[in-house]
């Protein structure tokens, strides 16, 4: 087994749990949160500062690197993680979301989905046995399903047809996955079908996956859809098996997703607003870029003790924004992450000390969601 | 005294030689290279990796800083070094060169330079007395003098025009610097005249200033040329006091600067060529966004143990460039600097050993200029 889990303790009010994911590259607690590498690298910062920020594993993008540089040039370099020389633990989606966002460009049937490249428009096709290739190439830790994300909204027949397939497709990943030091990961669909949902889990736990997404949630719907659809689909899936909750990471879904039982977590949010200027605190959002920091010479966060906090004022990070300075992008990164990543932290120990309900009681007192 | 010099060693055969500038951030061994932090940070890396690799000075720049953030938040700030978190040496330029770059946006008078902002049109005026003041409010260790820059070609008169001014505005430079924390270097002009650089440096050193830089050159002129005017110019200055040839970066130039005596050296040339993409090696420019190093999994130049040669594959630094990544800037950014720090640090050891003729003559051996 390419990776184990252990249950350590389970919240006594909640669905909350913390977990110890063991893989080749290291021992992860759970509840935690992901940095995503799109393409070999969580942008703008090292692999250094990953480790030092606290991040155990990242999450990479199997459609952005089949396209460039291309699988098989990561396997000639020793594979992804001595690639992008990154000793902690890796995790690839299937690219299945990535194609299937193409919109126009893509075509789907019951073998696979043929696309052009968003890059230069060459034709392309991708199975699930082409998306397990791929990943067995790029090496992995946690390898993911080829699946299709069922669109919100969607009707009933779309995405039971879908979701379908995408249990049959998740068979033949299974058969076309032979690596034994990685783990492939099933997803569970059905869109904000409650039936489908049941269904998708069902026909996914029989196969016995080391682990299991939920997929096709924070796709566009009310988040309180999405809460009610983990609320019902989680407690389907095997407690002795991590559970991951895909595309996800404001703090808000963090903390509703850790109550309802998710271990794990990913979502370009964090380091996408961190380019566009803001910077997520324990007290909402704050867009360093605007002109009331100008003259603000206090850290982003004075809770916080990134490095981004313990050496820059919100004044020097905003004329780095300003200015279009590279480090400026850093900078902010850098805070996001480590916020976040330590945000997990905090919910992880409120789990042990059996106040997770407490602790999420004053989350929401304090929270701004603009 | 802001800054003294000590010369340590002088080269038996040329110009060279050895010393060591003692300021209120550090000891810096020259002949030394500063990399360029334009607007309070050198392009895309952080403090500590330019403490990491060597780098023990920064230049930073008057006119970007004046217009943004301002000289008078800097101060706010508690000046450059504390804005900026950098605790060794910066030299801030007086923006003399920047103001005279606008062309059509700008005009000369006795009085000073009055100019539009290349980001938002904004009239300003730039006087001696304001660029001084605009300094000590930086904070900087060395400021320098506010100059023409005598363009390439120039006819004789307007050369003398605008060398005897610059000559004038030294004199009020000198007048309004009243920071004794502080050193104000004068700056030799003259054009490519020699008489007129005579003229000019016997005035700015009756001025008794506590460094020199050599203005004016690399402006287009054959390297020839310049090379010409630095063996004229250089040996009228004092021997006890730091020469700093301003805007030269490029191997070549650097070794028959060191050759003629030249101190200090700055260039935005190692910096700027990383972001597009081309690396400094000891055996010449590698243009790592070339196909050919698509599958090369060696280090940039296997000769050097910056950060990125230790770590990372010209084929990943390739694929970061490709993919319009930014980690991949800094990659190549940390190798430039580096790589020129440490062409300096073998130039002194040289020096030391009394054998720069032969370091000189290896390097000529083997070094392609293009």
């Amino acid at each position: 087994m390419a990776i184990t889990y252990e249950l350590i303790k389970k919240c006594s009010q909640t669905g909350a749990r913390v977990g110890r994911i063991y893989t080749p590259h290291g021992v992860f607690d759970t509840p935690m949160f992901m940095p995503v590498g799109t393409q070999a690298t969580v942008k703008a910062v090292s692999p250094d500062e990953l480790k030092a920020m606290g991040a155990s594993i990242v999450l990479s993008n199997t459609y952005h690197l089949y396209l460039r540089p291309g699988a098989d040039l990561v396997a000639e370099a020793g594979g992804l993680h001595k690639f992008m020389k990154w000793d902690g633990g890796i995790l690839t989606d299937s690219g299945g979301f990535q194609v299937f966002s193409l919109g126009p460009l893509r075509k789907i049937t019951e073998e696979g989905v043929s696309f052009r490249s968003h890059i230069d428009g060459s034709k392309h096709f991708l199975s699930p046995e082409k998306a397990i290739e791929v990943q067995m190439a790029l090496g992995a830790d946690i390898i993911m399903a080829f699946d299709e994300c069922v669109p919100y909204p969607a009707e009933f027949e779309y995405a039971r047809a879908s979701t379908e397939r995408t249990t049959r497709w998740a068979e033949r990943c299974q058969k076309a996955h032979t690596r034994k030091d990685q783990a492939l990961f099933g997803i569970v669909q059905g869109g904000m079908y409650k039936d489908l949902r049941t269904k998708s889990a069902q026909d996914l736990v029989k196969m016995d996956f080391p682990g299991y997404a939920v997929g096709g949630l924070s796709v566009g719907e009310p988040k309180q859809l999405m809460y009610e659809m983990l609320e019902h689909t989680v407690p389907q899936l095997p407690h002795n098996k991590p559970r991951y909750l895909m595309g996800v990471g404001t703090p808000d879904c963090l903390v509703e997703g850790v109550m309802h039982g998710i271990d794990m977590f990913d979502c370009v949010f964090p380091t996408r607003v961190a380019r566009n200027g803001t910077a997520m605190t324990s007290k909402g959002r704050l867009v360093v870029k605007n002109a009331q920091y100008a003259r603000d010479f206090r850290p982003i966060d004075a809770d916080c003790d990134c490095y981004t906090c313990r050496n820059f004022s919100r004044a020097y990070v905003r004329h780095l924004l300003k200015t279009e300075e590279i480090f400026g992008l850093r900078l902010t990164t850098i805070h996001n992450l480590h916020f976040l990543i330590h945000f997990m932290k905090k919910m992880r120990q409120a789990i042990l000390d059996d106040r997770f309900l407490a602790f999420r009681q004053e989350f929401w007192a304090h929270y701004q969601s603009h």
